[in-house]
């Protein structure tokens, strides 16, 4: 049986980071040559390994158009943004004509954010679909996924790490915590997941915290009732090198629900560094 | 009808800040002349106008033998301590007898620390007793505490943070949060209330929030359940000026369980800054 969306044309639309490309890279060996959309100042100049288009973040019109020429019915949006300011975008017509849901869009939180660009594409006779669904070899396994598993005392904080997530679910706000030792040590929100960690590497090394040796997890699980095609929780070699830094013991993600970037790369990195990078079951 | 407390002499173990000044003088105003115990490195200097000691923080044995020497009864903890690591206590031979129970309050997050470091009072027949019981007048009201009330914005942003620092009282992580146009912008834990509005305000500086202008509101509550008498959340002119920083529209606090240090300068700093400083029934 063939998957109705199989054979019509993918785009990506692509943020910053390696994501974008994997993704890409997925769906064109799963036979679905995807078409990709830049963001100027965001996405990787490896994009242009692959048919593409460069876009400014306002150019909603010319955005729609492209993907009406290309013949696009289903799109993702993959990669990392830095949440623009309204009053900062450069509108074409196109977005000038969708002001009202635009604005709309940009009140509260991310999840709101997101739910409302996602509802500007549907409306355009365009299907949202995430990365997940284009390239489900991407997401985090239950178990190790480096060479090591999480002692005792780690499970413990993982629990508490996904509990304290789960809380926070109602509240739209972060999808990350670092839980040291039963004690909840960082908590993230809006200024995201590499500068959370950066904070607790500062605080251990100006002694603020009373761990000694690597002690503690970093937990990472998309909110409850998250749309996982729009804002999927993601986890790479970068967030392994920043939890060296925060001298912790592992990470642990939501099996089937956080993404894992370079996922070669990144068990290498955290085998040779001590850490253990694991999926827990949600 | 006179307290059963009243008479018997009251000891203040100040940590830092200048609370625990403001709470000597509202104890001897109010007739209990208070006996202050200064921690070298964090107490103001200002306690040696009352009559005092200086002790470092491991000196256990030693803090319990002068108070028993000076009578007293009561022991107030005011003041901010950094969280220490066990291992760089300098601990006396009064501490060392009691080292079992100190790793077992070491053990777990700041509640379970206090609690333990108290349940050692109280073993020596020390009643502990905390700021509001001996100064409530320190305590926040209802209603604005300087020239400003909330606007319809901030007090829904108000009811935000506060249902999330409830949400996250199981956990015994922050009392502290900055939501602002219903996003939940920062979430306090380890770091600290000055160190979390620093970091707002180096998101703002960097445009990493797409708010313009005043905007956004600090709220601060005790987690559900807290021991009051141990760690009373306390606001006071710093906080003021670091929400300044961080172009915050307000500060609000639940009303009769968050203490406000220099109720005048605060109040001042924030009319002349153009903030709002309010209470919450919480």
């Amino acid at each position: 049986m063939s998957e109705p969306g199989e054979s019509r044309p993918l785009a990506i639309v692509c943020g910053g980071g390696r994501f974008p490309i994997e993704v890409a890279r997925a769906a064109a060996a799963a036979g679905r040559p995807p078409f990709l959309v830049g963001i100027v100042g965001a996405a990787d100049p490896a994009i242009e390994g692959f048919a593409h288009v460069w876009l400014r973040i306002g150019q909603l019109g010319r955005l729609f158009s492209t993907l009406e020429a290309q013949g696009v019915a289903e799109v993702a949006l993959i990669g990392g943004l830095t949440r623009p300011n309204l009053a900062d975008l450069a509108l074409d017509w196109g977005a000038i004509k969708r002001l009202p849901e635009l604005v709309q869009a940009f009140r509260g939180g991310d999840n709101h954010l997101l739910a409302g660009v996602a509802a500007l594409f549907e409306r355009e006779g365009l299907h949202v679909v995430g990365a997940h669904e284009i390239a489900p070899q991407l997401l985090a396994p239950v178990g190790p996924i480096g060479g090591r598993a999480a002692a005792p005392q780690a499970e413990a904080d993982i629990r508490v790490g996904a509990a304290l997530i789960a809380a926070l679910s109602p509240f739209d706000a972060g999808q990350g915590v670092v839980v040291a030792e039963g004690r909840v040590v960082a908590i993230e929100a809006a200024e995201g997941t590499d500068a959370m960690l950066r904070r607790v590497a500062e605080l251990r090394a100006a002694r603020r915290l009373r761990l000694s040796g690597p002690s503690g997890v970093f937990v990472k699980a998309p909110k409850r009732g998250q749309d996982l095609r729009l804002d999927m929780p993601a986890v790479g070699p970068q967030t392994v090198a920043a939890a060296v830094k925060a001298q912790l013991q592992g990470v642990a993600v939501a099996a089937g629900t956080v993404l894992i970037a370079e996922r070669d790369r990144l068990a290498r990195d955290a085998n040779a560094a001590g850490l253990f990078v694991v999926g827990f079951a949600p």
